[in-house]
């Protein structure tokens, strides 16, 4: 196991065949330190694609954004989630279901800070369906900056999202892989230990 | 100026003679490098008053926050908002009124990430009014942690919230702290200049 399998096999509570709460590390309490790892993985990962800027979603994304921001020295863009859709000028939007949370929420950056000229590198603590990055995906395609992959924290592979992305020729990249939630236990699916 | 009064001297716009918008560095896009040197002041500042960890709010708290733990080597918390006054069993929670929003917000921490063991630095990126940094320090009273200060990137030297936590006695340091927005100018105060 890599060092975040280990610390989700360590501290993540399994609620359900399909929910795991890594809430002591990465979405109520952060650990710093992990987050600096994570970061430094993302960079080695995508040290060579020209990065200029990464775009993640609020509120759980930001602290390993920051971190992979900081390593490959560019700026984050933290997209904002708000529930009415009103069309305000100057702002990219998309729309976000959540299958968990059974809500749609509007995503929006502001068109100030992406731009044709930005290699993005989307970020994310969780991939489960792949609706929130498919909605950062057509925000930075609105801007028509240029995608060069998905950072995923969390992979949920038993959900759709990763192979629905990889399928579109998306280069992601998980630090951790769940296999499956069966009886209360995390499993992990063993191509994600290049970490 | 120090690093940060020169950066929103330099980027921040004023809107009004209360508004000031730091959107391309701290509270929309992130200057992730700004924010590892906002962490170092802070972990400084507090170096010696053996906190334990950090407690913050989502979003724009996250990144100063969390670049911080990572210097002083704790844990960071951010709080949680939510429209809707759900009693929730295992939450120490409370309100917090926006003026600039006009809205009321119930935030909350999770009693596993909060304990009368912890000795609490609370961090946040704007201190106006105050109503998020009371609303925190309310929580941390129901955790029965201790308060040893309160780290705030942008304090607004002319409204209340710096005074009046002062007044309760509380260790309050300000990166920046804006003595007026007049005229579509930034004036700083100069007693922040520590940094």
């Amino acid at each position: 196991m890599n060092f975040l399998e280990q610390k989700i096999a360590a501290e993540g509570k399994v609620l359900s065949e399909s929910v795991l709460k890594v809430d002591s590390f990465l979405n109520h309490q952060v650990d710093p330190q992990l987050m600096q790892k994570i970061g430094e993985e993302f960079a080695k990962l995508f040290s060579d694609a020209g990065i200029t800027k990464i775009v993640t979603l609020e509120s759980s994304g930001i602290a390993p954004a920051v971190m992979t921001g900081l390593r490959l020295n560019v700026p984050v863009v933290f997209a904002r989630k708000r529930k009415s859709l009103t069309l305000v000028d100057g702002l990219y939007s998309a729309e976000v279901h959540s299958f968990t949370k059974r809500e749609t929420n509007e995503i929006s950056v502001s068109k100030d800070y992406l731009t044709s000229d930005d290699v993005v590198l989307i970020l994310d603590d969780f991939l489960a369906n792949g609706q929130a990055v498919l909605g950062l995906m057509d925000i930075v395609n609105q801007a028509g900056a240029k995608l060069v992959g998905v950072g995923i924290v969390i992979e949920k592979g038993f959900q759709q999202g990763g192979q629905l992305l990889r399928e579109k020729g998306i280069r992601v990249e998980s630090l951790a892989i769940i296999d499956s939630l069966t009886n209360g236990e995390v499993t992990f699916k063993r191509e994600a230990t290049h970490v």
